[in-house]
């Protein structure tokens, strides 16, 4: 059986939320929860029927939001410096936490270890796109300043995550750059498109807009760009959906058309865009499966987050990203 | 009176808007067209009663968009260079083009010649953010790959710009970063940071939401992530109406609450994020004014430009920036 690691402490709402994912997910699929936390604090949320459904393991010390990423390798009673250990002594086969991400990233890197020839870890996100389909950005958040190899290894790794998981054949994989013309990029970028052309789904340098019109599967970008972008998009569906209620609020036969659009347009719109049906991004290049959710997660969240480190662990893509990068370079 | 050198032959869809945008600004305001290019096309194109409001600067030439922006400087007779040679040689105060951008970048900054204390000119561009404000970014395109010291210079010349334009008192800088914390950014962001904290206006680092929540008046980034952040932006807010779009046409209620929504909402929304109502970016940091249009401008956007070219030149904004930074480094 499956067994995931869960930070029950990680997360803005404590372990509420965390331990109702947990639950939601043991209703739908077959798997070992290993629950790393406060075990009183954990009985007392989870409900009499599911005890003996879930493994815990105490610990006393939680990673706040403020603390420092680089104080993680010390504070060895964690709940998430624990529950990665599960994965690093083949005790658990992933996990997943909606804490500090700085210190997900930083445990899971150097505690569970990187696949062979992958030089950093990224993180990777789904954004949704035209048509059904969603586009796979990453680096995210991992990596700030990268090398040309690192942007080479995303892509790989988003090629290799692209076809096992999500089951895409011949992925399209796109370098994010300022402008779809090959002499278009800037000095880092123009170095990783010469690496990149050895990659079967490269097909070149890719505009921020092309993460959503459903033209490429990947895109890869360095952490710094990856992140401000993903920060920029929620600002603007933010921003956008905001405008729309102020001017609905000053108008009535435009807040009669509001409630008439709002289940077939608004609650579908709202579907798709929801971070939630994922629930968490996979940190990609670590020799496992790590998950690192939102910290502001819910408890859906989390059991997409679980859905999501079952896939993983049952896809083999890992040993796909080792086949791409030790065959190539 | 101000004269505006006004590139004829650049854009997309040739002269016509040009042409139809200057003749609707000269029936707003006053000032003075210098149109180069094609002379008898402009006549052509020009209605009887604006023939001798306008003088007209033959050219034979244009660079066309697929054409290298590096071979700008050879094309003497291409209606860019003349016009841009206009303000070189004091016979206009402004140069404004919706041709090739990098050609009208380059030319500005090596032909007019750029500003003291400034290493690089920056395009700016006017995001719609919440609550009536307007965000300026810049660089969203001259620089790709930036030193600290541009970033700071970027800073100074966007914070003069807003205060002497869009007359906002005291204006807030921030600085694009993958996060708010001081610690936040990357090799080259983290520089800069320690420069601009010299900057009157400066908030620290901001994130991408930022933007449009009209939390700082003044974005700085460098070139190439501003660029990714322009056309991600419009990448986003392009998919949420083509998303929308797509569900109301599955929907009869859906339809008609759309039409109850479309004067109030949708077009008052539209007008809120139309390009066309700024119709250009300032190339800020030349010893002149320069503005650059989108290659697709209508008649509208080229008439906004031209009220922009006006603004800047009765503006002092070149000798505000001048002070800033020849005070402060």
């Amino acid at each position: 059986m499956i067994k995931i690691a869960i930070d029950a402490m990680g997360g803005d709402y404590g372990p509420e939320p965390i331990i109702e994912g947990v639950v939601q997910a043991l209703e739908e699929k077959t798997f070992l929860p290993i629950l790393v936390g406060d075990k009183e604090e954990i009985l007392s949320l989870l409900p009499q029927y599911y005890i003996d459904k879930v493994e815990i393991v105490e610990s006393s010390d939680v990673i706040e939001m403020s603390d420092q990423a680089t104080n993680a390798l010390k504070r060895k009673d964690s709940s998430i410096y624990k529950a990665v250990e599960l994965v690093r002594n083949k005790e658990a086969d992933a996990v997943l936490s909606a804490g500090h991400s700085g210190a997900t990233m930083t445990l899971a890197t150097l505690r569970i270890g990187r696949l062979p020839h992958i030089s950093k870890p990224a993180l990777a996100t789904l954004m949704p796109s035209l048509g059904n389909n969603k586009t796979l950005v990453l680096d995210v958040g991992a990596v700030t300043d990268c090398t040309p190899q690192n942007l080479y290894e995303f892509g790989a790794m988003g090629e290799a995550y692209v076809e096992k998981i999500l089951n895409v054949k011949n992925p399209r994989v796109g370098l994010l750059s300022n402008g779809s013309e090959e002499s278009k990029g800037n000095a880092l970028t123009k170095e990783a498109f010469k690496l990149l052309k050895d990659l079967k789904g490269f097909v070149g340098n890719v505009e921020g807009k092309d993460i959503f019109n459903g033209n490429v599967d990947v895109v890869v970008c360095d952490g710094f760009t990856g992140n401000i972008l993903l920060k920029t998009s929620e600002g603007v569906v933010t921003t956008v959906f905001a405008l729309m209620k102020q001017y609905i609020r000053k108008s009535l036969p435009a807040k009669i058309g509001a409630l008439m659009m709002r289940k077939k347009v608004f609650a579908n719109m709202k579907r798709q865009v929801d971070k939630d049906e994922y629930g968490g991004a996979p940190l990609l290049g670590v020799n496992g499966c790590a998950i690192v959710s939102h910290g502001a997660s819910n408890a859906k969240a989390i059991k997409n987050a679980v859905f999501q480190a079952i896939l993983y662990t049952q896809s083999d893509v890992n040993s796909q990203i080792e086949e791409l990068l030790g065959g190539q370079k």
